[in-house]
């Protein structure tokens, strides 16, 4: 049994703060500064070029990888790490595309994550030639999934809404008529179980800034299935990805039959120092008592605020089977009172045009955060201080 | 005048050791550390998501662009950071397309660094339809660049040979001709001095590891003529290059006129605080003077390992102002050399089929170093002690 008061000691969260942000930007384990100067000082400082070597920079890509790959049921050698969301994107519908020649649409919904859909238009226009993506609404993914179709790529876990798409069913689906799917599992990996393996999965992608704590702008990832690593087509292909890296030779050719073909570029060491110390908290946590724990915290929220906060509007499914790991309400004054929120230290964020969302995560949250954030927004709507002056002002990134 | 006992100073190098790899890796710089601990204790632990906002972190992609910018002689709001080397090539020669969409050919040499090449093998295979990329020998570039050409896309120094390319005058043939020039400046930026604004640059990328010595894997920076900018295709079109990023629209739409729109996805800000604290250095270079002394050391580099040491021979120009700030040297025996070298605490590369690569960088190195770099090799030369066994083993990365 995972003991969530333990890992809740492995953060360093402020004095005072309740943070329900984690679905955006996770918090700074207290490894990470010690294990952010032990590769400054005992690695770069060091061993300088010899890093590659006698610290194992170079393979980090994999065995990061491979950590990530055990919270989402991804065999050995099927996953690496590096570059950002959007690029993964791009690289696994890219190779998607290469499996399916004969077909030139790549199906994803209106409610996927805005970046996963702007890499799709950046890769059609490059493709041209008739290269589509279509767009539908979530519940009709389904139903649109026909032989026209190559790759489609969804977002597991809506950004907004919570919702949580039926990974198995419509991989059968896809697959019956022939296309591939990428998952983006941004809300997934490390808020809910994933099976990558038994459900049959093509291709993942995903960050590791939320719910795995990585800090800003920490390294995406990809996975690719083993039995289509040898087939698929890296489209980004960098020398990281070559079969022979130091051969320096002018053709591309991508390393055979392995995950290391999707590596692009030099990856930043510092930021794989991050990410390996908010790996090790994963170590003690066992993702089915994780899910149990978010959908007990999960319920606590929504009931609280449905029993005592007028106004608000909770948002996606009420079925917590059906949800990812974060809660959204519908207000009017969404953003004043967000920030009215934040102002009284309890932390969430906003989504256009009117949605406060709320990341439940057990391992830094219980219910002592859940009654406070509750007791705050409760206050706030009562005493209507979201409409001072102060709150309503857009700073230029929220 | 710069003082470069005072640079030197600023650089954590592990005692007795000679390095002559910052060509590939700077080493670390003594403020790096205290940056990072500050980015970890007083902006991601206290100020979590707000940092976006209340740090800066969303604009250190432009910040920190410019700062890079002023040491190639961009404008300010030319230069973005973030991404890989590679990812930046594909970017800038997918841009370079967009603009001159009536012609099939990128043109390179065979000298350049091969992940230039293998980058533009996919983009030309992903557009398909007659895209090509055409290499010639470095020495063939200028009547190579015909009006079949679009891109033309070459790495000013040659990493292994440091031949550098008459960048003005390739520049004009090209414009000349209707196409457009992309850049590498990996060998460029921070050892030699670079004018994008004075000799007409369309598109130039490189990176910070090397001779900008922000730390293995640091990020990568793109440079756009603001001629151009508002007509370029960004191709890797994600949600940090959006017009409107917080407002999650399902359509692309590039940030208007700005550099904005070469950024595409979340970059590392831990990353950046190591730029940050690398870029401090450079307040008090003059790249005027960088490049006198890095003559001067080569010069006496080459002079003396010409005259005590047999058997190896230069690569490259005599003439030091067609070179940038490295020297290889052939020698039968280069692989294992290198390895005695480094043995006995000198550090260069090694280049395959026989270079021996030694960056010159005089921020960090002087004549002592020279001195006893070339002592050593003599040495090794005299007694043949790269014959020893351990030397012959190669490592996996090298």
């Amino acid at each position: 049994m995972t003991d969530f008061t333990k890992t809740r000691a492995l953060f360093d969260i402020p004095e005072g703060m309740v943070y329900l942000n984690g679905n955006s930007l996770g918090p700074m384990p207290k490894a990470a500064p010690d294990a952010m100067a032990r590769f400054l000082n005992d690695e770069w400082r060091t061993e300088l070029i010899r890093g590659w070597n006698t610290k194992g920079w170079f393979m980090q890509t994999n065995t990061l990888g491979d950590r990530i790959g055990s919270l989402i049921g991804a065999a050995e050698g099927s996953v690496v790490v590096s570059d950002t969301l959007s690029i993964k994107v791009f690289q696994a519908v890219g190779a998607g595309l290469s499996l399916v020649p004969d077909r030139k649409v790549v199906l994803s919904d209106t409610g996927n994550f805005p970046t996963d859909l702007y890499m799709v238009q950046g890769l059609t226009k490059l493709k041209d030639d008739g290269y589509e993506l279509r767009t539908v609404a979530p519940e009709a993914v389904l139903d649109a999934i026909t032989d026209e179709v190559a790759v489609v790529t969804l977002t597991e876990v809506d950004y907004r809404t919570s919702r949580k798409h039926d990974m198995a069913r419509i991989i059968e689906k896809a697959h019956e008529v022939g296309a591939v799917v990428v998952w983006d599992l941004a809300h997934s990996a490390g808020a809910i179980p994933v099976d990558v393996t038994g459900t049959d999965v093509d291709f993942a992608v995903g960050c590791t800034y939320k719910f795995l704590n990585a800090g800003p702008g920490a390294p995406a990832f990809i996975y690719v299935a083993p039995r289509l690593i040898e087939q698929v087509e890296p489209v980004l292909s960098g020398w990281y990805g070559h079969e022979a890296p130091f051969a320096f030779d002018t053709d591309y050719r991508p390393m055979p039959g392995k995950i290391d073909r999707m590596r692009i570029g030099t990856p930043s060491i510092a930021s794989f120092a991050l990410l390996e110390a908010a790996l090790d908290v994963w170590e003690q946590v066992d993702l089915q008592d994780l899910r149990a724990r978010s959908i007990e915290l999960m319920t606590l929220f929504i009931d609280q605020v449905e029993a005592r906060c007028d106004g608000v509007t909770l948002v996606g499914p009420r079925d917590m089977n059906e949800r990812g790991s974060h809660v959204s309400f519908k207000f009017e004054h969404g953003y004043p009172c967000m920030q009215a929120l934040i102002d009284r230290n309890v932390i969430g964020d906003f989504r256009a045009p009117d949605m406060m969302r709320f990341g439940i995560t057990p391992l830094f949250i219980d219910e002592a955060d859940i009654l406070k954030a509750v007791d705050t927004l409760e206050d706030i709507l009562k005493t209507e201080s979201y409409k001072e002056d102060r709150f309503q002002v857009r700073s230029a990134v929220t």
